[in-house]
Order: structure tokens, then sequence, then C-alpha cells
């Protein structure tokens, strides 16, 4: 494996915000993992920090059993790519995400992403993770 | 820059395939870049290599001005990540797009996508990219 220390670290700390933050949608646990400057691209988000807290706790209120299924996780230096599935009840066929986030000085900087239907009995037998 | 030099060339394999392959939606150039035994998961494609290339002919006949704007590429070992802007005609909002690719000896072995419709004018004013 050719991943180094600092990369390590970032997909660590990637992987840790999905556990403490996003998973159980707490918006208390945000600050540790988050830069007070966030970069947010996510087209229907709020900007900033403090839009991803609001975020956050409206989710939870709406699905509180969402769940975030991490499939895999890279990382490139500064930047970690997360593939995931998103069911937020039980049998939801949910969405597949694609999450790219940049660190800088130990918290996540800058946040794109993309999301799509999962077509449950699409044309491919093959599925999408 | 932590890449090794197998990551390097992994990199450039997938971005010389946008170049060769996507780019000018060409099915004669497949065989050079992808696997016979290529492991296709975008939901709608049929699967394997010789569904690219009918799906390559079919986007080239139905939007020959399409391009594939690369706006920042990824690797990590074997996986290759790419995000990209995908207009299907001049001043269409087009798609937002991430890929991730596996190489295996030297050719794309596995294929994960996930596209969104860019949102003219949506609430948040920051870009998709």
């Amino acid at each position: 494996m050719s991943r180094t220390a600092d990369e390590e670290a970032n997909l660590r700390l990637v992987l840790d915000m999905f556990a403490a933050v996003l998973n159980p949608m707490d918006s208390a646990a945000v600050d540790r993992f988050i830069s007070p400057d966030y970069i947010q691209h996510n087209q229907i988000a709020e900007p900033g920090r403090d839009g991803l807290k609001r975020f956050l706790d409206m989710i939870r209120a709406q699905t509180p059993e969402a769940v975030h299924d991490v499939k895999r996780a890279l990382v490139d230096g500064d930047h970690v790519t997360v593939h995931y599935h998103v069911r937020r009840w039980p049998g939801d066929p949910g969405w597949a995400v694609i999450d790219i986030f940049r660190i800088e000085n130990g918290l996540i900087a800058e946040h794109w992403d993309v999301m799509q239907d999962v077509i449950p009995g699409g044309p491919n037998p093959i599925g999408p993770f």
C-alpha cells in the first residue's frame, strides 16, 4: 500500500466524520471535523458549516432511521473520495452518492458530491456498488 | 506529491481514455483502454465492454457536440476518481458526474459512477464543481 501517514490520517478523519456526524446525523459533533471556512458545493445545501448543522438537524428529524453505508473510501494527498449508499428508511432503494472532501489543517475544508436514485430492477443486472 | 509510479500510470491511463474514448465518443478506441472482462456498474448501461461500445455509438449519434469537462482526477493505488461536467450541447446545464475506475493489468477493469443534473440558479450560490 502506497498511502503516506498524512493520507492515512486524512482518510481516517473522513471515516471518523461518517461515524460521528453523518451516520448519527449529529450536528453537535460537526466542529470536531469541519473547518469554520467550510466550502460546500452540494447544489441544494446552504453554504458553510452552520448550514451543514441545520441540514443534519433537519434530516435527523425527517428520517431518523437513515443509514449511510460506506462501500469504498479512497485518498490521494489531501483529497478523500467516499462511495456510499444512503437509505432513508428500511427498504428504501435510496441513493448512490460519491463525495469528495478536501482536508486542510486537520479539518474538512471543502466538499463536492453527486447523488443519484438507486433504480430497483434497472437494465443492468450488476448493482451500482 | 506522494503518488507512486504505478499510481501515476493508472491516472494517466484514465485521463488518456477520456481524451481518446469518452470525449470523441469513439468506440473504436475502447479496446486500448478497457478490459475484455470490464465490470460495468452504471445502472442504465448494458453490461460489459461491447455494451460500452454501443453506448458510445449511440451518444455520438444523438449528441455529437457533447463534452466531458474534467474538473479533478485522483488516484489511490489501483482506483482512479474523476469528477467532471457533461454538457450534451452548447448551453446545456448538463450533469455533474463522479466516476471511480479500478485498473487491473494496465486496463480499466471496473467502473462505478454517480450522475446528477446541474441545477441552474439553485439555492447554493457556490457551483457544484
